[in-house]
């Protein structure tokens, strides 16, 4: 077990500038790191097996016992534990009333290469997906789906981003993570035999009778354009969740989510041979 | 119409002071009014015939035609226009780049006693929402599912809230807005004969399986807690969203939007005869 050392008091101390750079996407990108902060995150984080870098802990606030545990396990299996005054860590929060309690998490992704989609596994993939809420959000559900996780194509923002983190209550650690061009996943879902379904409010089929074959990724367009003619052309089909009111769309996260929870009743239904689901 | 007076150039103004007044529930409250930022929400607000007090323009930033044209039309209607400077406007704006475009509008509530669901119509219940992006959110699937609007119980967040504006993508202006106590809306959904589904994650029901009725109350409890145990035995029945990973619960939004779709595709295939819907 690493020793604790003394209490860090400096703000200017080298790894808690560390920590406050990794705001900065930039940051992450050059560490591959992030920061995880709250009782909350930073224990899931830990049961889910995150790569943890070292636990941030301000005694002076950390009040809970739960938490305390859970940093005293952690030390035992060899996890560093910096320990810091209240004022360095109020430094280096996003929160009004931080609870003393973070973590500087390496970043985990899965190269495309090592994605070999079985039968019955849903993929989303995310073409310039802006908002870090929403990609969180779609983490969420995918979770919840039980889909494998997201693939995030050309300029899509960070799932690492705090909000993003936030939004995905854990699924950022449980879900994978996977980056990489258009083009190389066009070739990828090709090479995997994998269904490519895109959505768009002009798709004459509606989600409810589509195909999603055995083994799908989801592909949904960025929130201000959806899907360039050229990202549908890679799709096998497309498909559309009606519109009934003046809106022509919904939240992206919304979509994507209604559309998870479509492919795995199908599957379900597939499974159990009830004829409510498409064959 | 009323005469476009001299342009507004201090920020100490009565109606400038108003403005910036409204960033507070409080004061939204009090006023009954709300502030609309943004050429595409302000545009949205008056062709969606939202009740508007005044339009703010601030001509030095506003160089869309489309925009100044939409003003003009408004100010031939006979809608007050309040000309200012950019430096007012900046100080009004929540923005970065402020477009030069806002408007005081009236805030529209429907009261539970004039509701009276007609056969087919959906209603979303929401027992304490906090988050205003969820509640944007829900009523912007609202519009999308073709469900008639929202009603607010207890200490739900503010509809009018800047955040939950701009999430809803124009749905506060297009959908229903109700606020009531939970045992008035309990007392008005009986009296109503409504059917209230409540959703918990416990609920043995699968929310594919369940017969919704032809007037449906969705009741969706608070991010944080769900539905309280009062709350669900209000419910005529209760059904839950599968989780098949280690989460418990989806983002609020996203089951209920998850719940909407699903309500009115039960109602599509019970129109069309398709067995694929619940009787």
């Amino acid at each position: 077990m690493p020793p604790r050392g003394a209490v860090i008091t400096s703000t200017a101390n080298s790894r808690v500038k560390l920590v406050r750079a990794l705001r900065a996407r930039r940051e992450r990108e050059r560490t591959g790191l992030a920061w995880v902060e709250g009782i909350r995150a930073t224990v899931e984080a830990l049961q889910l097996g995150a790569a943890i870098h070292a636990l941030v802990v301000a005694p002076d606030l950390l009040d809970s016992d739960f938490a305390r545990d859970a940093v005293a396990q952690a030390a035992a299996r060899g996890v560093e534990v910096l320990d810091v005054s209240s004022a360095v860590f109020r430094s280096l929060s996003g929160r009004d009333g931080p609870q003393g309690l973070g973590a500087i998490v390496r970043q985990q992704w899965r190269s495309l290469d090592d994605v070999r989609p079985a039968e019955g596994d849903c993929w989303v993939a995310l073409a310039s997906v802006a908002d870090p809420g929403n990609l969180g959000t779609v983490l969420r559900t995918c979770d919840g789906a039980g889909a494998e996780g997201v693939i995030l194509l050309d300029a899509s923002t960070d799932p690492y981003d705090p909000a993003a983190m936030r939004a995905s209550m854990g699924a950022v650690f449980s879900r994978n993570l996977v980056r990489a061009s258009f083009d190389a996943f066009a070739a990828w879902a090709r090479a995997a035999g994998a269904t490519v379904v895109g959505a768009s409010d002009r798709a004459p089929e509606s989600y409810r009778d589509a195909d999603y074959g055995s083994r799908t990724v989801l592909l949904m367009g960025s929130e201000r354009e959806g899907l360039t003619t050229e990202q549908q052309s890679a799709c096998d089909r497309m498909v559309s969740i009606p519109m009934r009111g003046r809106a022509d769309s919904l939240n992206l996260a919304v979509a994507t989510s209604i559309l998870l929870y479509e492919v795995l009743e199908h599957r379900e239904a597939k499974m159990s041979g009830t004829p409510g689901g498409a064959s």
